[in-house]
């Protein structure tokens, strides 16, 4: 293997494996660098404290630490200022955050909340509650013939009555970069907030808040090479401060009597209860990891990988891309696909005989597979820690399932 | 060191700390022993993998190990169950479902709240929102002059308008330990449902939810020897049923259409999003070393040091001890205590000058700090790992610190 990432990832380097390891599902979660993992067992074992009101060395040092990687998140992002990052535990608790905080208190009834069709159900579903629950509309996006948002469609469905426009920047299912500057130039137009999620797109592409002028963005830890448990808010501090908290308890008051409350400053106010000091300190140990890689070099190696797998799943006629006649330039390491006469779910499992690991099913986006008319995809995701290796041995795998089942050549 | 548990303990045997480490802040987190951060090596390094829906090996096996961590829970808390169990960020994220989903839909107007004086502002805050929200009652019930809850206040308070009677096992300022299945019996008695937070008790004493009929309790993973950004939700299935989903998401669904939705069935209709597999295996760890370990001598450990530590803080005249006179048996390793001329920041500083950790300030617990005419007070707080020694220590620390500031002898 002549990549030279792969050294890092312990479970990619496992010896002792009864088969061989050839994970494509990074768009589901991606592996640990060792560097994560020190970092948060250097955490547990030389300064894990409850951070903020402990006078001590360690909690002081933990405090530090969590601040710090508040402070390396919010640079990343190129967020003005680290009090607009507030941890939660993943992308979906983040978005959470934002219906019911802010669209509880500032959407109207009658006012329109907008999707496109491609959401992942962490950015439908707390809007299709807070629709329900305030009376207002939730309309969709519709994708055109090249899987894209048309400017057309945009123009037809952001209205004067538009609250909240809420997107993927990539689509987990189909890939697909939608336009972010457009789009929020256009929802400004008419006075909505925007709600980007970024959590399929963080781990591939840079992410600059101030220039994109989003309104809020989320993501996940997990996905981008640091561990579960901790995710990320971005939002305008104006905003922040103009909204409620959301969970409350400890850490997040100024000052609590029997019957009144005032709550603390941003970020403290959206963060109820002991925070994930230790995942804060492995997510900014990931960034320090994606950033000494250079997203330059990821883009590169992902936009690689992901041509050759295009180019040799094209060889397999009986293999339907979802997205492919279109998406050739403007799309990420996410290719689904079906194989003919085989439900993904099979595809799947016949893969992993082989130690291929991909997903199959409706990939958290059941309106979209309505939409496409699919029951379900298999989901192949890469990662520039991917190899042309491990891409043949899932061509060679897949070659084999039709055969396995007794179907066609 | 007679202690046999120390050597467990990596934090606590650090070699190149600049000064001694004397942790008394066990109330706010506790240390980890190596078995827990082994737990979690080794699933990041072997098998990391979002879970459920992948049909590869190790997205299997992060099921299955998540799922027997719910198992592991379940019966440690003697849960019929384990779809009972909700694995959710921390306590308090646990506490806010509740005050979310169970209050704002089954709370009417007019209806009553009941909780001590005394409870953590995590387990205060949401009554007081869903109260406020509501337009129903939040009562308080204050505590007798032994600090505890007596029988004619919860006769006075506990009335037919009572819906919600949510209180701690042990109280996270005082260390008193609640009558739980008295204030439960009662409780039910008028219909009411009870919310018991364990955070405080769970890392001490069993939880048997059966045995008390608690309806819900909650506890954080990392109070308990486990890690942070992990915490558990028990509730009656019967009513965890009856609730409408809190956070949603990915994972938490049946079928999603683009105007509706219906949910998984429990556990997995209150966890949105990809859980913290990590975490849990983490918490199962540390479940497993409680149960080795054995509460009998968790508690006869802390016993001996409690008594000890309040002997000797006896000795020093112008330290006060809140609930020093009538806790003795009923009560918890927690010592909130004040030294004369002192404020309590002060003495928490100071006696980090000596590499002794304790905890300064309101705890969380501002309406109790008003209740007893106090700001703030010192906080010290015990686990089966401290020592003898430990609290020599932290007595010898003491000593110096009204010298320092050039106060009395």
């Amino acid at each position: 293997m002549s990549n030279p990432y792969r050294k890092d990832f312990p479970l990619l380097n496992q010896k002792e494996r009864s088969k061989p390891l050839i994970y494509l599902d990074n768009a589901a979660t991606t592996q640990k660098p060792d560097a994560v993992l020190n970092a948060m067992e250097e955490y547990y074992k030389e300064y894990n404290a409850n951070p903020y009101r402990g006078l001590y060395d360690i909690s002081e040092k933990a405090t530090e630490k969590y601040e710090e990687a508040r402070r390396i998140t919010a640079e990343f992002i190129h967020a003005k200022d680290s009090a607009e990052i507030i941890f939660t535990r993943n992308a979906t608790e983040s978005l959470n955050l934002i219906a019911y905080s802010f669209g509880r208190s500032f959407l109207k009834e009658g006012e329109e909340i907008l999707i496109p069709i491609s959401e992942h159900h962490s950015n439908l579903l707390p809007w299709q509650q807070l629709a329900r629950e305030k009376k207002a509309v939730l309309n969709y996006l519709y994708l055109d013939e090249s899987g894209n948002l048309s400017e057309e469609e945009l123009e037809a469905k952001i209205t004067e009555k538009t609250r909240i426009v809420a997107f993927a920047y990539v689509s987990n299912v189909l890939g697909t970069i939608y336009p972010v500057k457009e789009i929020v130039e256009k929802a400004h137009s008419v006075g909505a907030v925007t709600v980007v999620d970024c959590a399929q797109s963080i781990p591939h592409y840079p992410l600059d808040v101030e220039a994109l002028g989003v309104d809020f963005a989320v993501f996940s830890g997990h996905k981008m090479l640091g561990p579960m448990g901790i995710g990320v808010l971005y939002g305008k501090k104006a905003l922040l401060e103009s909204m409620p908290p959301f969970l409350t308890g400890g850490e997040m008051i100024d000052f609590v009597s029997e019957q009144e409350a005032t709550f603390a400053p941003l970020p403290q106010k959206f963060e109820a209860g002991t925070p994930n000091v230790g995942g804060a300190i492995g997510l900014m140990e990931a960034i320090a990891y994606i950033k000494d890689t250079g997203y330059d070099k990821i883009k590169a190696a992902e936009e690689e990988l992901t041509a050759y797998a295009l180019d040799r799943l094209r060889e397999l006629s009986y293999v339907t891309i979802y997205g492919e006649k279109y998406l050739k330039e403007n799309r990420s390491g996410v290719i689904s696909f079906n194989v003919e006469g085989v439900h993904p779910h099979d595809v799947s499992s016949l893969l992993d005989a082989d130690g291929v690991c991909i997903r199959a099913g409706h990939h958290c986006a059941q309106p979209l597979m309505h939409y496409m008319g699919v029951a379900a995809t298999c989901r192949a995701s890469f990662y520039f820690y991917n190899t042309k290796e491990d891409i043949d041995s899932f061509i060679e795998s897949l070659k084999k399932v039709r055969r396995w089942l007794g179907i066609g050549n």
